[in-house]
């Protein structure tokens, strides 16, 4: 009914000029992102989260699309979550797996990227035990790639799925106090988180025992804390990193019982806390030692909405970094 | 031309309104299904078996959706079957198996499933070698969960796909006399056939040595024997299990050798039964134990179109749980 | 605008039925085939390179039907390959692998064929560690069989792709100077090229240490060299074969390290041969061992686009035995 006034018609184009536009072609780690670009994904994957809820749940963004899942490391969601991502932006997805492959045979992992890319390859979704190996990949081929979890040091996709849920259940990144509980000193899932976190001005405190924690993640900007008790009252969000039993021979910690009950979140601990505290982990769960049973399945935890988010934050993902124009009016 | 009276209308009517609806989320096992349910899935399956037989074999009916294939045990055959299955009815389908997955690091099955079932899953199709862990799944989560095997205790579309196959051999089920010849006691399939068949009218006799066939099976409504020969006369249809030579070391019989005098269906054996006789074996064969190779790629096999039945019964029992209207207009 | 005349109708009515056309149902090696039908592979593959460049790389040539890769040995690009040019024409394809199969409980690989082909399915992809494997798969099922490598015996497509490769580099195979140096004996990419090669006017010399390289090849209608240095200023191409590590055990040859010294195509070596010379390798490489990197990586190198030639000859090849109508038009 209305016109659109020449200067309506111009601020609509300086709004679209000043959106912020996804200029990367990969996605390799939340450390060497912008705040804007971080909210760019977060904005992009708002409008996906709506797909996953349909019954048909499919848009045609990535169709004719070859998306391959290159992973030297075992791992059940983040492979099935990236298929599921990828299918649902109607790509094709074909996965490639350590096991029987010619990396058996000696050939480089840079080797099998560009063999693989000769066939015609759009994106590459890498998992490496080698910190650094999508970055690798990424110098040597003309495709995406997107960094599914590389050694201890990033796993981008998960730091943004963390933020995203919070985002969701907070309204708000800025000003809240964060804690990360575990190994922190091995853990991608942190560094991700760390670093996307600050950037977007949460306060984030890393908390464990020492051998697990060490002091020079102060220099990233974040708090070191060895007691929970001590750090759990002003918490708005805690992300319980998943203990590796397998550590524990190399005398990491005491004991499982040990941390368990130094920085195991219970029931009775949650009393310190405040009532909306935000309770998450990426999972898989050892329950009853890092979180226990009724904790990781009460009114304050957000766990299964961070694998939901995971989707979400994937297709995002997938379509902005294959040259999808950002945000909701796409999906 | 003709027009429909309002008393033709209200007859359509009252037909459909008595047409059995499918009103169950999951197909855990055939014990817990009333014939006419056991009905309506053959039914459907009818339908669909047509689709297979196309050179486009694709119906849109669950286009969107995404079934998972959980399996915590390896299979061939059931895992392709179900894949094939999902995707004739353009459904995506994304496999989970055991080797390389969370399920190693000790998280439960529950968490799995429900980890997987946040990213959008519609159904679960879950083969476990515990009895009983699909229904420990169904409890959990709200997709849909399809029993492809659990332990010794069910397996319901391999039992669906037997009474398919006989059903379209011979035209019925009731009053036919079934024999199920091997390891009874340790066997999924034959409990799912026993439960299908007996509601369905059928007379079912258990064949084996007593140590793979206790009497207890008598409670089920079953005939005993441990005399292949004796009961060989009066069959209609035999069904013959796979032999498990792990199951040798344990003794349950003195030897394979053995085992094969007594219960192999050879062609000399066969000259006792009904010219007529369906012979049937779920697969894989041990060729030359429980059969022999002429008697397996003989006319009276059933063995080839038993595969066959699956993919059709599949996609009725996917469909249905899905949330499907009945039978074949849908196809 | 202009009228056809009848004279030019008849012209194109003679050109189209002298066109060759596929009459088979399978692939299963070169040896076997014309000339007419190996260019007839290669025209239609020509027709199908230019999908894998488009951003929708999908044609629906085959939707609806269903490609089995059923690989009883470990494979990475060739698995990967198959799959891809699969769904690129829009065939469903599923995975069979050997792990974790029925063909660990002992079934027949012909039982578990026909098995999975009696779920519907229209061409299975078979790689086997026997020669001759995929002819026995394809005597007792009605889909397609296509051998993706058999033994040491033939590996057709890889034999296929190789030629279409040589053909767009040089213009031609006719009269072509070609050597293929390593492991004659147990290549079957070595036999493939042999048979397409020569079938085409190529002149082909095998060469490498004398016992990987028996003089009974002669036979076959190549020349036999344990020379590299001598044969290689004649030479247009050359294929470089993946040296076995593993057979070092076998005293095939005294070291590696004096393999490369004789056999490695380096640097300095290659600046007796001709300018334009093609370097071809069917990976996976040992870079340093048969090929330096610095002449895998360099000008003369086509070891990328033989992959990508492996897409567009794989389509052709699933797209014909499936019972397309030849060439350009279809694509």
């Amino acid at each position: 009914m209305t016109e659109t006034s020449s200067e309506e018609r111009a601020a609509a184009l300086r709004e679209e000029e000043a959106r912020p536009r996804w200029t990367h072609r990969h996605l390799l780690g939340l450390e060497e992102l912008s705040r804007d670009e971080i909210e760019l994904v977060l904005d992009t994957a708002q409008g996906f989260s709506e797909v996953s809820t349909r019954s048909v749940k499919k848009v045609p963004a990535l169709r004719g699309r070859v998306v391959v899942n290159l992973f030297f490391e075992a791992s059940t969601r983040t492979r099935v979550s990236f298929a599921l991502a990828a299918q649902r932006l109607s790509a094709d997805v074909v996965d490639f797996q350590k096991e029987g492959s010619s990396s058996e045979k000696g050939e480089t992992l840079v080797d099998t990227a560009k063999n693989i890319e000769a066939m015609g390859v759009d994106i590459f979704v890498v998992r490496h035990e080698a910190a650094g190996a999508p970055w690798n990949v990424a110098r040597h081929v003309k495709a995406s790639v997107v960094n599914a979890g590389d050694g201890s040091h990033e796993h981008p996709t998960q730091g943004l799925l963390d933020i995203f849920t919070i985002r969701n259940a907070k309204g708000r990144i800025e000003g809240l106090e964060v804690a990360i509980v575990g190994d922190i000193a091995h853990s991608r899932v942190a560094r991700s988180n760390i670093w996307g976190l600050l950037k977007l001005g949460a306060k984030v405190t890393v908390v464990g025992p020492s051998t697990l924690v060490p002091s020079r993640f102060r220099d990233l900007g974040v708090q070191v804390s060895h007691d929970l008790d001590a750090v759990l009252p002003k918490l708005d969000v805690i992300n319980m990193l998943r203990i590796q039993r397998e550590r524990q021979a190399g005398l990491a910690f005491p004991s499982i019982r040990e941390y368990s009950r130094l920085f195991g979140l219970t029931r009775a601990r949650l009393k310190k806390a405040k009532p909306d505290i935000a309770i998450m982990h990426p999972g898989p769960m050892n329950r009853g030692v890092e979180i226990a049973p009724e904790v990781a399945d009460g009114p304050n935890s957000l766990i299964l909405r961070q694998v939901a988010s995971g989707l979400a934050v994937r297709m995002a993902v997938l379509f902005l970094v294959a040259g999808g124009r950002p945000a909701a009016k796409e999906a």
